[in-house]
């Protein structure tokens, strides 16, 4: 990343210098052919305003052999922006009718003089066995080793480093450690992770977000991170969340020349939509009974058109949610497109290091928590609170005062109205103080006021399982902490205090604590 | 209604016949005022496609006085759609400076030729106490009897009955008992809920939403319902899900006089955006940078136009999501909007009668059921389901054998592999069957391969409390239907289907029942 403007769990906006201009990301490079288009890429720069697309050395090598160099593919596409061009291994793989050597990839790619390039890995296909995949992770490491020089000297493209291994873990880990060992990750200025093709056929959200999480996790964080065939505008916000810089998809077409109409959600047969529920160009000018009456043409023009406008719509929403701090609520709201996406998301937030969501997530932020469940309560803002209470609270005293509040009303403005009783104030001065919060658990006094206790909204939506879990994590944290005795109070005079005190007197008193009143 | 399309929960879509042309339902009005707009009632129709708009009946009356019967409201406006004229009640109790009788009220809307007229209710503020707000209920069924004359010599006008009674449900549930049981609302051809502005400004979505479930749950449905002030189009699915046919904003102009901008989901200050995350006319022409620096006029204009863009595609996906049979997939997805939308949909789902969203919703879809967590459990196909198991399912033998399934594999694809083992169907013979899917119960074989068995999708994503309610309902019904021999086995060998069938073994032997292998 040339420049980042700013970050949320592991998603960043930011720039990327290319040699046609810096590009915005996370962004969505179109995937067009090198020879016909439904609509060309000079439209996707005026029109849409790409200034970085991708397209297939394997095909452009398919249908005209090598180039000579006398013209560049921006000439070819007619495209004065960045062009990116993928080795079209995944096609050999799938069509396997034109094979081409590895260095000979390379060759027509920097003939074409590609401002991005990528070198012919071997990729992995859903039926491939363990041990398949392994060797073909293996002589994918190969073929990196044998690009090097070739690579060196062709400094003037930015190379790729394509990450195998698949949805085997083990040999994505391994794959990347061998790499990095070898410090052979500096020759190349952008990784791309391969072979998910497969997984969004089947909906395996599940592997994909895991594949994405580890490769972000164990690569350096400065180079970006491209997705090849990231699909659905549905997973954007998560693959961005996970740590992609920038994906292609040639979805809008593919869907389109079946007939079908992309939401930020879903998709639809054109004949099943009663009335297009978007605002772009297309939607305003037809309705979907006058586009299904059309000339198969003018249907698939249309839908392609709609299918990128909404793609490209959800990079808005995505890069604003960056930018305002909002990715996590973006997330949790679209996890609900489908219960595989729900289902994947739940997985990877609970089997992932808390770390790497906290690790780019600003420690401040200027927008309210908004608390919706149990999921919520895996926000990085949340859990790195948590983490640096167990961690760094020293208590001054041996009794602990805590105060239960419900949640609906913010910290500061139920302490505003303490403060004026005196009673009060003199348990301030023999007791520590700290709240309990029901979706989170005990917050020392000093840090009710501040960021992520200061400004918060609760839907008092929590699973009985998860309260008692923050319940007992409390009495842990007081025992831990060395506090003797210990004096509970409800803040507020509702029911729902009175319950959670209740609940609270009797894990303490299982653990043998004395209540003072 | 005058025609019903399809329905879903208690949504409808439909048409209403107005005298200027019928009227697609669920529709929003938007609110013009009678003398100045940010852009014409005639660019409402001509750009927006509106046929029914509403202006102020107050308005007109403090600007103009009484008309004289020389132009309808629809010369004045220059709007050739129908114009429903409200009675400006609400403004009377903000505002307070000019008064009106409620009968010349109903004679300014009948010199108007408005459309649709209302009578002059008594608006019940956020301040009213129970008892002032019981007089003003009182109040506003002395109106409605007072109108009656007017109305029944004016019948060319469709007229409104308010409802009354505010947040205080027991009024509400009075003044609508009032009405029926003297068979006043036969006089009206539409209802109308008020007095729900302070509501929706401390986002107190709870009791906007407990109203409109007892308003409509209380009278004929074959009226449609209307509800004043809806603002935000977070929430239009929820009202259109709960019953409300029609309901009118002025949020689009408001909120663009503050410089705000309205999403689907929030409300941005326009300097706020780093980026438009839309893709109507007013998004794709302007950058938020660019509108922020032009003159006040444009930017109120430009906002209020994209403000209604937005609200209008807000319709288009509730109708195309009753159309498709997916409107409680939208509710679950909006609810996380905010946490409060979140907080009262969970409320409202759990506090009112299943039968309430039984009711319209159909008793077989063509697309599959989504299931996403706890919450999905209290869609009204598998509540109906449920009770109509509970109810009708007689067993013809005394044993029942339980295969348990864990939900992801469908139970046709599952039975298909099963039938061709003899041994099994074997046992079929001796002993009733019935397959256990964990986020429902017992499903006797016979209906396992009918809607909504047949087509589901299951995140696997449920809490350990409604898990355990749902064994437990699974042994309830074992005992009612007077099983006395049960076989468990697993369908699928995972360690899911493992874990499932001990905690079922383990809940039968707790209600003595003999276990058989």
């Amino acid at each position: 990343m040339d420049q980042i403007l700013s970050t949320d769990l592991h998603g960043r906006v930011g720039y990327i210098n290319l040699p046609k201009g810096k590009v915005l990301t996370p962004t969505l490079l179109p995937v067009v052919s090198p020879k016909e288009n439904i609509f060309t890429p000079t439209e996707l720069y005026n029109e849409y305003n790409f200034n970085l697309i991708i397209t297939s050395a394997y095909l452009f090598y398919k249908r005209y052999g090598i180039p000579d160099g006398s013209l560049t593919i921006h000439d070819i596409l007619k495209f004065p922006g960045n062009v990116m061009m993928d080795s079209g291994a995944y096609q050999i793989l799938l069509y396997g009718d034109v094979d081409i050597a590895p260095i000979k990839s390379l060759e027509i790619q920097a003939n074409l003089k590609t401002d991005i390039g990528v070198i012919l890995d071997v990729p992995i296909s859903s039926e491939d066995s363990h041990s398949i995949a392994k060797k073909k992770t293996l002589r994918t490491l190969e073929r990196v080793n044998d690009a090097l020089d070739f690579i060196n000297s062709h400094r003037d493209i930015i190379w790729t480093l394509p990450i195998q291994g698949g949805k085997n873990l083990d040999l994505l880990q391994f794959y990347i450690e061998r790499i990095t060992s070898q410090n052979l990750h500096r020759y190349f200025g952008l990784f791309a992770l391969g072979s998910v093709a497969p997984l969004m056929s089947q909906y395996d959200y599940l592997n994909l977000f895991s594949m994405i999480y580890h490769t972000r996790n164990l690569l350096p964080h400065n180079v970006p991170l491209h997705l090849f065939g990231a699909g659905h505008p549905m997973i954007f916000p998560f693959i961005v969340a996970l740590g992609c810089d920038m994906f292609d998809s040639a979805a809008y077409i593919l869907f389109a020349k079946e007939g079908r109409y992309i939401t930020s959600n879903a998709t639809y047969k054109l004949e099943s939509l009663s009335e297009f529920p978007c605002n772009c160009p297309v939607c305003l000018k037809w309705t979907p009974k006058e586009l299904y009456n059309a000339d198969k043409n003018t249907i698939i023009e249309n839908l392609a058109k709609h299918n990128l406008y909404v793609s490209l719509l959800e990079l808005k929403k995505i890069r604003l949610a960056i930018n305002n701090g909002r990715l996590w609520e973006l997330l949790e709201l679209k996890a609900k497109s489908h219960p595989h996406l729900y289902k994947a998301f739940n997985y990877i937030v609970k089997n992932s290091e808390k770390l790497f969501w906290e690790e780019l997530t600003p420690v401040t932020k200027f927008v309210g928590l908004k608390v919706f469940d149990d999921l919520s309560t895996f926000r990085p803002e949340l859990t790195r609170a948590s983490r640096k209470i167990h961690e760094d609270y020293t208590p001054t005293k041996n009794k602990l005062t805590i105060y239960v509040i419900s949640g609906y009303v913010s910290p500061i403005e139920l302490l505003s109205k303490l403060e004026k009783k005196d009673k009060l104030s003199i348990k301030f001065m023999e007791a520590d103080v700290a709240l309990f919060i029901p979706f989170f658990g005990l917050v020392p006094l000093e840090l009710a006021e501040s960021y992520p206790f200061s400004q918060f909204v609760f839907s008092g939506v929590i699973s009985k399982e998860k309260y008692n879990e923050i319940i007992q994590s409390s009495v842990d944290f007081v025992i831990q902490k060395g506090y003797k005795l210990i004096t509970i109070e409800s803040l507020e005079k509702t029911e729902l205090c009175a319950m959670i005190k209740h609940d609270l007197l009797k894990a303490f008193e299982k653990a043998n604590y004395t209540i003072s009143n």
